[in-house]
């Protein structure tokens, strides 16, 4: 039978025949999670995700959130899978068993958010926001804070949320004007208007806990004044149970184009005066908070991206495989045939297959750095891997986003006219996934967070640590006939890649540092081709080995698959790569030249 | 006062200074069309479409159209709209006034449907369709049909549709089961079922006539036994009058990602064994009536997302001027600026512009053609003239949309958070734009269309003369020092987009023919951004003129950031072609090679 939301087959490639997860057991934390573990997690996790979630994705888009005098409700399905949800302690899996978590791997956390997050994404944000606000109470909280707040959140009790945005403050969260008064026993009174808030408001749990970043009178201007503070909708009683309304009001929820079953609210903050937070962490220490838990969120909403698209390609080509239409090109006189015979349908799930499959490396295998940050004695190998989360995370932010609009948007092309219509999936997968590039920091932001810190950590070593693990891949590949010729041609791009950040690098110490800098996105654009390319051809080398180890009947074509999606990827998408590595080059101005009158509209 | 839906410096220049739009009056059947006459009906245009057209787009979208037992409803307000769109005469602005018709160049209709469409495409559509339903009538009807049908049609008094998809015939045409049998009296009795039918059922007009494609009892299978059949939902007697209605029953409306405000609609004809049609054309020539009618039909959905563009583009940069957000990149202590100072804020105004001027001047450039064959006497030069409408059509509606989606995209991207909420009306663009690289025949059919058909008529010559012409254009701004540069770079684009096209073609005729229809879609993207940049570097060079012949001072920076879009596009987006031709030129085979099961998902 047809699959349903992401290709069990390749996740286990992925996880045990490229990465081999399944070693991470070897450490003491991760002794319990063999193989046969894992598969039975995501196996449990795969039931939930297509008997209950899936079915409430297409309803919870047509209803959507519901705003009536403050009070919002979450489309109707939702409370039944949240108590599922919640019920089978899937929010923090991968927490210390101490604080009620399941201790899995991250890894295994991905895998089981992608089968959840393809089934609904609108659903999967409550209680991703959940966990995100739970982390930085664990990380930052006191201990009474923690008694008070984190294993109710962990276990979904009460939900979280984040509160940094408003109407003035998108990007430039400096310049937000949400203000903290200290009172006399160390609380603070918080006033303050915060928007787009994903699940601000909603009716699936008792108490929200919301992590708000404000000002304590007389901060300093800027990021350097801010922040953060824990403010619930409820107060908390000191024996845990909830208390008066803390005056924390929705003035309303966001029209959208999509994600309709996430409410995004607008708050507003002690309009009465009577909203009561207490510190969490450091006083003007806000944006440091933020920053530590930056890479961990930012690669969230890559694996959401990459949700979509993979369940947009799994709709695609089962659909493909089944509608039969027009004749063989080769063939006219004879009858339809099924569209996955089509030239141009072929390049266009293959394209689609190629970002799946290497954007699930990617991620799975920024879980295995994750993981071994966590489980490693070694200091040295820790700051390592840090260096590398570092480097990957504006890639799988920004990369992942961009491609999953472009595979969620050949899903709906796939399907034709009926891709266009609610009767399918696929048209809501790209409306869901749209915002992705936006939230979280834009991908212009990721693109200058690449290339204005990550590419100089530590004078470029870090990064260039990263292009040497590339190149170990690139060696390996060409010691296999195979994999030979393509893993020279991925050896052309990197060197060409090492040039260009030579070249972009002394420009940005130069008077042509802005020509430098407006290089931002092609270059975090390029920088993804070539890590998709690393992954494929990584993949096509174990696909080659194992062929040559008399694989199953079943796996053969499926080892060739991965030949020839690696094959199609760096012959067909490699050489547009190299194209935008000569404009990136050029480091043309006429967009820095042009004046602001120059672009008419006036 | 900023601008809205679209740039009428803009316009003006490339009507005027670049295409010399003015000349066509020096040909007797535009001679009542100068300069200042084309102008006021633009500004009339412009008028209608900002002040009533455009205010009912977002209620439109939000409303959408309603079905109850059979009857369709538009959204409240287009009623109102339609009848005003009626009352100024502009559905058939450009037909003969001998048939009601306004007799104005088709260039003129552009400029107009261009404002009309960035206002409100949904409400457009049932227009649109109308003149082609009436067009065909036109064209292939008999006196009688004639007489009763083509005044009301092209007055807007009954509308018109286009019956050619059902379930299983939706790419292939040929595959459609719609029956005729011909009564005693020489009409014919239409069975069968429709679907996706733009503007089929709705109440803004007492009657609607339904072209409609159907197979004769006894006709050859394919599209070779295809006829044309003109339906009306009510009958009309001999007087003119409506006389019963015709058993053309709507079965219900999609549910779709955009476009709300056009019913998309399912008919069954003749489900009492009552729906009456009679022939258009001849028998079995359905198809022949089709191709007649299909160079205006797909250029004009090119147009479409062309004014979806341009209406997003407009909005972003006038939104970019205003917003305020972050600190300059170099100036990190002062306060924030306006984002159409953010380096990367830039880049994506300049290549949504670098799209819109080139489309727009293509779009106007292709008028002219129509309007040309349209007046000269020379049969040598229609013939050319009607190659190159040929060889431009694919591009114009394939090449076009896909760009439209992406400039649509920038556009919510440089809006933040509020491009993906409905305040704004960015998203809706995006929305409604999907659509337009499907229907009218989808984009991968274009690029078939370009590579299997338009290359190789008359044994290539035309496909020639039309890279000749970019040739002209390179030549002409060689010989100017301003452009000499940049046209050199064309240069190089062309040298090797004209190799790719003797390999493509000799490949074609070999036994790696597959190999080079599998390159059909990268073909049709290499040929628009080609044509682009010959767009771009015609304004450039006009413009440098301009520039050196003293201008107004107002038009400095407006001719500057012609010269600069064109320097961004040649430099920028060229040297990825170039990638892309050499993608091409390799012409890999690992898209025909994966097997069926290789693509996963089982």
């Amino acid at each position: 039978m047809a699959q349903q939301l992401a290709d069990l087959r390749d996740i286990d490639f992925a996880l045990f025949e490229q990465l081999n997860v399944e070693s991470l057991s070897e450490h003491e934390i991760f002794a319990d999670f063999n193989k046969k573990t894992i598969k039975m997690i995501i196996s449990e996790a795969r039931q939930l995700a297509i008997k209950e979630i899936l079915p409430t994705n297409k309803p919870g888009d047509e209803e959507g959130c519901t705003f009536e005098s403050g009070v919002v409700k979450a489309p109707e399905g939702f409370q039944r899978i949240y108590d599922l949800y919640k019920e089978g302690e899937w929010l923090a899996m991968t927490e210390d068993p101490e604080i009620g978590g399941g201790g899995m791997p991250h890894t295994v956390h991905l895998v089981a958010n992608e089968l959840f997050n393809a089934a609904n994404l609108s659903f999967m944000l409550y209680s991703g926001l959940t966990h995100g606000a739970a982390k930085l109470v664990e990380t930052f909280g006191t201990d009474e804070q923690k008694r008070l707040f984190l294993r109710k959140m962990y276990s979904g009790e009460w939900s979280g949320t984040m509160l940094l945005t408003e109407p003035e403050a998108g990007s430039d969260v400096g310049a937000l004007t949400s203000t903290a008064t200290r009172n006399d026993d160390g609380t603070y009174n918080i006033t303050g208007n915060k928007i787009f808030i994903s699940g601000g408001e909603h009716d699936l749990t008792d108490n929200i806990i919301h992590p708000v970043l404000a000002r304590i009178e007389g901060a300093p201007a800027g990021t350097k004044g801010i922040s953060l503070f824990l403010v619930p909708k409820y107060r908390v009683n000191n024996d845990g149970s909830m208390g008066e309304f803390n005056d924390v009001i929705c003035t309303g929820i966001e029209e959208k184009m999509g994600l309709h079953g996430n409410s995004t609210a607008s708050l507003t903050l002690g309009s009465k005066g009577n909203c009561v937070g207490t510190l969490l962490g450091e006083e003007n220490k806000g944006m440091r908070a933020m920053f530590v838990m930056m890479n961990e969120a930012r690669q969230l909403v890559g694996q959401q991206g990459f949700s979509l698209a993979t369940a947009a390609y799994i709709s695609a080509v089962n659909y493909a495989r089944e509608r039969v239409q027009s004749a063989h090109v080769l063939k006219p006189k004879e009858g339809g045939v099924p569209i996955i015979q089509h030239p141009d349908v072929r390049r266009q799930l293959l394209i689609m297959k190629a970002y799946v499959d290497s954007l699930r490396s990617l991620i799975y295998f920024s879980g295995t750095i994750f993981d071994t940050i966590k489980a490693t004695e070694n200091a040295e190998e820790k700051q390592k891997l840090e260096y590398l989360v570092a480097i990957l995370t504006p890639i799988i932010k920004g990369y992942i986003t961009d491609k999953a609009l472009e595979v969620t948007s050949h899903g709906v092309q796939v399907y034709g006219g009926y891709g266009y219509t609610k009767e399918y999936p696929v048209e809501q997968y790209m409306r869901d996934c749209r915002i992705l590039m936006i939230y979280e920091g834009t991908n212009g932001i990721q693109a200058l967070d690449l290339f204005q810190r990550k590419l100089r950590m530590e004078n470029g070593k870090p990064f260039m640590d990263f292009l040497a693990r590339i190149q170990r891949t690139i060696d390996q590949a060409k010691s296999v006939g195979a994999t030979r010729e393509l893993a020279s041609r991925l050896q052309e791009t990197l060197n060409n890649y090492q040039e260009i950040i030579v070249t972009l690098g002394k420009a940005a110490a130069s008077d042509k540092a802005l020509n430098a800098i407006a290089q931002a996105t092609p270059l975090l654009e390029v920088t993804g081709d070539l890590v998709a390319a690393w992954m494929l051809l990584w993949r096509a080398e174990v696909a080659t080995r194992a062929l040559e180890d008399k694989p199953k009947k079943k796996d053969i074509e499926f080892y060739k698959g991965q030949q020839k999606t690696a094959e199609y990827f760096i012959t067909s998408v490699l050489p547009v790569t190299m194209g935008k590595l000569n404009a990136i080059a050029g480091m043309n101005a006429a967009v820095l030249d042009i004046s602001e009158d120059g672009f008419g509209g006036l």
